[in-house]
């Protein structure tokens, strides 16, 4: 039995019942087995001291959509317009990948994302089984699945579904059940829905849960308009998508049915602030979805269109877009935001019960942000603090499942080094094709 | 003579003929004397060296608008409708500063924007003697200002007008130059016609710049209609503010005409992206300014509504924002957003021929940025990264007028841990009254 106490720290709990706590946590191998403001009673056996002071505790943040590696591509296409980047610039580079590019990109992806606070991250990509044996190594939490595109021969597709189950099935609940699996066909305009449908009916078969793009672009609503006479949300629900729990990315573009449909049958929403804007898809309607009780949590979307995997970013920008584009400042306060990137978000992953929170009884996902900086001054509100003056470079330390993944900002299990000096060899074969 | 030799650097000199260089930097004295691929010649005397390598040098960041001693009221007041945090949570405040408490507030703000790369700053607020000590004090460049608010007897009008003009005067040109003054009536709404007038008056008289706010919210647009049958940007031009150099803060409601109005007059404007959104007041037409020709500098407005003050955070808001908001993923590239931060906020606050560049015959106005960090890889295009997945945390050294102000992300100059204690202490008895 190990067990860390974590003495006269600040715990950012986002518990709406104790939200902020000065006092003490301890960790008993992977889960939080007390936090309060006296010290713990009754430890025995080994017990592992840290002092808190100077460092803010808070639940690791939850980035609930992304493609992690296609962190290679950060910074090769930007600031052009949406079928050139995807056309001209991505599909080319991507269609190169062999299975050593998806591992060199993943492990970029996820020494970013382990280094700025991000505990568990969701993946939809290929050659998932790289991606998987990454997560399995650098002590991360994957949320991981085989997004099918479905542009192709009904003899491929066939093969997709087939590598998406096994690759579902294979990992569900490995490393610890830090890897659990969903199903996900890549979006309502590359898949027939004819392909859709197999992937409710495998969802079904096999108990797991579904993602797909929705809505993102105002050229795929209106699409999906012509080719199906509906949008996107009621083709979806016409093809079962939403009789499975169901998390769907952007829904940038919806109408006030739609909002009442998705909180109809409890779908969720990874609101990605970030990439919506880069690739100028538009503002979602984040404060009437949160109104008509849709769960929300907050992604990052590839390196690609983002570009970076700093999930406060995605944060303060839920925080601060909002209000802007609304002209009211009292939508989606500090506290709000903060929650889509934890407790909220993980309610948006039916995880809820396990991460999310600082609280007994929850697994140990958690960081540790150095407060004694400038922008942390003065202490007033430090839920203020972390989302309107921090980011990801402010975080120290970060554990998950009760494991310290980064000590001193740096990460234990991966070498920084070799996967910064792997992403440039591989993006640099890639580039001369 | 005190030379520096940077060898072997990765700099992004924001000159268009030879935006980025992969050489050598010479610094003799405050300034730049040398920058290209191959070594320097003649070199004689003392002279240090340093290795530039795993660093990116690019000039150090202008933020052009700002009130730092309200950095002791950062998160004092979020996510309020704005007549509530200004009326009962910031004047009150406000009320109760003494000289102590401006200098604490401002010697924060300092720590903070020297440790994310601003090298100037220019600053509207009052007890300016103050912040011109710690100005001079701390290394770094200040165009600095006593904003006075008119809705008070015209015999305090006269105090604070005379006060403004002294402050001025004594200040200009001091502390080998890096501080400069400029004259600053508050805004159209809080300043009655005449009192504008005496400003523009004693701008002529001194050959002085003007600063204001304007057209920040709708509300106040609509006021001055009310109040003087005009928009603001009329309303000024017929007091004769753009008869001297005008640089105006916010600007977000401007229509056609007015955008043409300050093009025709040469008026700056210090455009404020996170603060316009934290505050509701909206998002300026940034893309429509630029193609009118109008010269803009980016600013973080005060820590109490932003609420941190790393001008990296404005530059990647402005280049996101605007694709978002106008559904043009080709708006406000990354190149043109890095020098709304350097070289064109240089011209917008004609400071172009002393900085805003890494050019040799320019102040040696510079900062060093770590990108051996996952977020700078795969290093494609440095700009880009600096743009979207870089922040003010990345910031190693910072030089201004040759002098290293920052090293290894420490103020060499102040006594950062004072500051922040200081800084606490003035907050704590303000709120305590």
């Amino acid at each position: 039995m190990n067990q860390l106490w974590i003495r006269n720290g600040l715990f950012v709990t986002m518990d709406d019942k104790a939200p902020v706590i000065e006092g003490h946590m301890v960790v008993t191998d992977d889960q939080i087995t007390y936090i309060g403001e006296q010290e713990p009673q009754n430890l025995s056996g080994q017990v592992q001291k840290m002092d808190g002071k100077g460092l803010a505790f808070m639940p690791g943040l939850i980035n609930a959509h992304g493609h992690a590696a296609m962190s290679l591509l950060r910074g090769y296409s930007d600031d052009q317009n949406l079928q050139v980047w995807l056309e001209q610039k991505m599909w080319p580079m991507e269609g190169r990948y062999v299975a050593s590019d998806t591992k060199a990109g993943t492990a970029l992806a996820i020494v970013e994302m382990l280094r700025s606070g991000t505990t568990t991250f969701l993946d939809m990509y290929d050659r998932m089984d790289e991606v998987a044996k990454v997560t399995e190594q650098s002590g991360i939490r994957g949320i991981l699945m085989r997004g099918a595109i479905g542009l192709c021969s009904e003899q491929e597709q066939q093969a997709k579904l087939e590598e998406a189950i096994a690759f579902a099935l294979e990992w569900n609940g490995k490393a610890d059940g830090r890897i659990t699996t969903m199903l996900s066909p890549h979006a309502p305009y590359t898949c027939p829905p004819s392909f859709i449908e197999k992937f409710v009916q495998a969802a079904h078969d096999h108990s797991l849960a579904l993602h797909t793009h929705m809505s993102e672009t105002l050229r795929e609503v209106e699409q999906n308009v012509r080719d199906y006479g509906v949008r996107p949300a009621e083709h979806l629900h016409k093809l079962g998508f939403f009789s499975r729990p169901a998390l769907v990315a952007h829904a940038v573009h919806l109408n006030d049915e739609e909002i009442a449909m998705l909180a109809q049958y409890d779908v969720s929403v990874a609101h990605n602030p970030v990439s919506n804007l880069k690739l100028a898809s538009g503002v979602a309607r984040l404060p009437e979805m949160l109104q008509a009780g849709i769960k929300i949590a907050l992604g990052t979307d590839s390196a690609a269109s983002n570009n970076n995997l700093d999930l406060f970013q995605e944060i303060t920008m839920a925080a601060l877009l909002h209000k802007g584009v609304s002209g009211d400042p009292t939508v989606i306060p500090a506290y709000q935001a903060l929650k889509l990137g934890t407790s909220s978000g993980a309610a948006a992953i039916w995880k809820s019960k396990e991460i999310g929170m600082l609280k007994s009884g929850m697994k140990a996902d958690m960081i540790a942000i150095d407060i004694d900086q400038p922008q942390f001054f003065p202490l007033t509100d430090i839920v203020s603090h972390l989302v309107y003056a921090g980011n990801g470079r402010d975080v120290r330390h970060v554990w998950v499942n009760g494991r310290q993944v980064v000590a001193n900002g740096v990460c234990t299990m991966l070498d920084e080094e070799k996967i910064r000096r792997e992403a440039q060899a591989s993006f640099e074969r890639l580039l001369n094709g």
